[in-house]
């Protein structure tokens, strides 16, 4: 039985794990939420996930949801389909970089990106209004965050090391979205982290995962 | 050569990996980090984290920042070392509920305790105002995750299951700090998560590492 993967080509999550599905080689199902009818707020879909929140993934009797938590479930359990994106193999310096950058995903980059996105492009679409002073505060913190990536990258090809990894992957989802929005040039006025998104994007698993996006 | 955690004794996120250093009976020096006089934000430590924050690790040459990225290193590398906290040897339902109890941890946990904490028991310390607001935010909204952490605890006895793993072990640190404010009883009113608290910080590791935190 195949995967099945609960969101919508919208979510921003879900495009998270579809990402690393497409990269694997791995077919999935996709099962609409209704996020506008509040589906994902009802029991049936509670039961995946008591957060009510898309995505959520069944393989098999297994059911995960939280979109970082469901990646490296992919990525661990399936590390030999396709590339092994946590460099299990390789030695504890490159895996320990992979964790560090997996972490700043998370902490650092995750937040604001998150709250910009929400802020200048799904609030539109959604028929909300922007906060302008969120997007302040967002954009000049986000830049901080940039500027260690510039850095970075200046020096290493992908964020972990020489090779592409999860932690490439799990940003790829909001860069495009973001690069979607006025605020674009927090990634395009920075050549070295430009360059790194020219490079993972052009990968032919991202161009399969970014035909559905409606945006 | 021991590791090094550069640090504090009231860093709530080097409490997150004195804690998991303690379970595991490694040995390290805790090096302090002047965090009033400002030395995170200057070129020594830089070098070290360019996020300028505490806590980062030390083990031989290898250099990690981002306390939940040091605890999967040392979890993941030193598994044979005091218990297996991942549980890499048991089926993939019981690894799968790991990733997703720590995502939990990371995403939907963190973002409020650590804001409440901030609030109501760091600003204090360091002679900034509480902003009450913020706190009536964050209690309702970690109020909601309480919620289900509560449902999740009347049916296992940890988070991932029937084992105290590093998803539960990540939790600690803020928590036994919010015990410490007034908003305590987010915790001590729900009767499974006060119990699993109970269970998890009566561990000796646990009271080892609580010792020298001064609040």
């Amino acid at each position: 039985m195949g995967m099945k993967l609960y969101g919508t080509p919208l979510s921003t999550n879900a495009t998270r794990v579809r990402s690393l599905l497409n990269e694997k080689g791995i077919d999935f199902e996709l099962v609409p939420v209704n996020l506008r009818a509040g589906d994902h707020k009802r029991p049936p879909f509670l039961a995946l996930n008591p957060f009510g929140q898309v995505p959520v993934l069944q393989d098999g009797d297994i059911i995960l949801f939280e979109s970082r938590a469901i990646n490296r479930y992919i990525a661990s359990r399936y590390k030999e389909t396709g590339p092994d994106l946590l460099r299990s193999a390789a030695g504890p310096a490159e895996t320990a970089a992979v964790e560090v950058w997996l972490a700043v995903e998370s902490q650092q980059f995750g937040p604001p990106i998150e709250e910009l996105v929400f802020e200048v492009l799904i609030k539109p679409l959604i028929g909300e209004t922007t906060d302008q002073t969120a997007v302040e505060r967002e954009v000049e913190r986000l830049g901080r965050v940039l500027d260690v990536y510039e850095e970075r990258l200046s020096k290493n090809k992908y964020l972990a090391g020489g090779e592409f990894t999860l932690a490439d992957l799990n940003h790829m989802t909001y860069t495009y979205f973001l690069l979607r929005t006025p605020q674009a040039d927090l990634v395009t006025s920075r050549s070295h982290v430009l360059a790194w998104w020219e490079d993972i994007s052009s990968r032919p698993a991202w161009k399969k995962t970014a035909e559905i996006i409606p945006v």
